[in-house]
């Protein structure tokens, strides 16, 4: 029975590493389809949702068998738990790298804003690029440091969020309305990305630790919207 | 130790209600603070929010502990796993009330767009309203007649978040960058409400009927970013 569970346990966990990677191979391409008007790669992301969503069904059907098959307490309780949040913390993030295509893909062959503005939202979904890939890297590795950097890093996505706004709002940057409303969207999809991957960070940093979750709520957009 | 178990589920059922009913007492001044520009009734919202968030921690931390003690199986599990997670998404619309008071409050005591934008995104408030009410009865009451009815009322909220961009893409409605800015991210937020209420009222569906559960993943918007 125990010898099931654990592989059990293993087949979650390498399914929630696929997940990750999938994720930040989402993000990637999304920043990529920004970068250079890329109609292909912002399909690619498009589509691999789909997959990022099944596989997230995968894996919450699985932890609600082992919780009603295996009835686990202690750290497994924990483990099945966290795997069935981060997932689905995971695939709101590949709904966010969707959106983000999505506008990418609408204004092709355009760029969706001009420079400077573009300039500063590529460089929010590189950090946002960034962030999928250590998330996907904790996931796999559960080691801890990357965990407080994840969220270190999450500090500076939000900092940028809020230089957009003083970006477009800026008279100097010539910009349309429809310009204005998808770059408020793109900084607000990216800056969600990044307080995703801090809401896993530290869920694992909880899972592996058993430290305090510290504002479990992730929601660290508040001040951009003064 | 079965009545101690129905005890505690009955606790959480109360939790979750105290919870949805916050959540709808939220939305109400959101929408209140838009249409009288209300700045104490905005504050009242942001404090308020702080209250959602630790019920939820209360929530998590009651889900947490009964799965670990009581190890519950079948329609029981179901009812601790559907709590918890019903609770981490009124926890979410709690947030999505206080950003779009925090946007009534910011431009005080200017209305923060004008008309005709601004009547649109109270009558967007205004549904928004109708879902946190409808959602916070629905959890009282479990009536599924009442979830099917906050999955119509929703794709009402969608399309009006569409015409929200026709109005503010319309050259004939005077905007500043600031405005627009406000215009699109109070639509997002409100839509993100309504999605959040139809992700609530499936859970329920499923919990109660056993029915299958179409799209857990929430996210109705991708054709409104075209």
């Amino acid at each position: 029975m125990r010898d099931i569970f654990n592989q059990e346990l293993r087949q979650l966990g390498s399914d929630l590493t696929s997940m990750a990677a999938q994720v930040a191979t989402a993000i990637e391409r999304a920043a990529e389809s920004l970068r250079n008007g890329d109609i292909i790669v912002a399909e690619q992301v498009i589509d691999a949702d789909e997959r990022i969503n099944d596989l997230q069904r995968d894996i919450d059907d699985m932890c609600v068998m082992l919780l009603a098959r295996q009835q686990p307490v202690a750290g497994d309780l924990r483990n099945v738990l966290s795997a069935l949040r981060m997932a689905q913390t995971l695939e709101r993030q590949g709904d966010l790298a969707r959106h983000v295509a999505t506008i990418a893909r609408g204004r092709y062959p355009e760029a969706p804003v001009p420079e400077p503005v573009l300039g500063l939202i590529i460089t929010m979904a590189e950090a946002a690029v960034r962030a999928g890939r250590d998330v996907a890297e904790l996931v796999e590795t559960r080691d801890l440091e990357l965990a407080a950097t994840i969220e270190r890093n999450d500090a500076e996505l939000d900092a940028l969020h809020r230089q957009s706004f003083q970006m477009i709002l800026d008279p100097a940057n010539e910009l349309t309305r429809q310009q204005v409303i998808d770059a408020v969207l793109m900084g607000r999809f990216l800056e969600r990305f990044g307080d995703h991957s801090t809401s896993v960070a530290r869920r694992m940093a909880y899972l592996v630790s058993g430290a305090a979750l510290p504002g479990t709520h992730d929601d660290e957009d508040a001040d951009a919207l003064h």
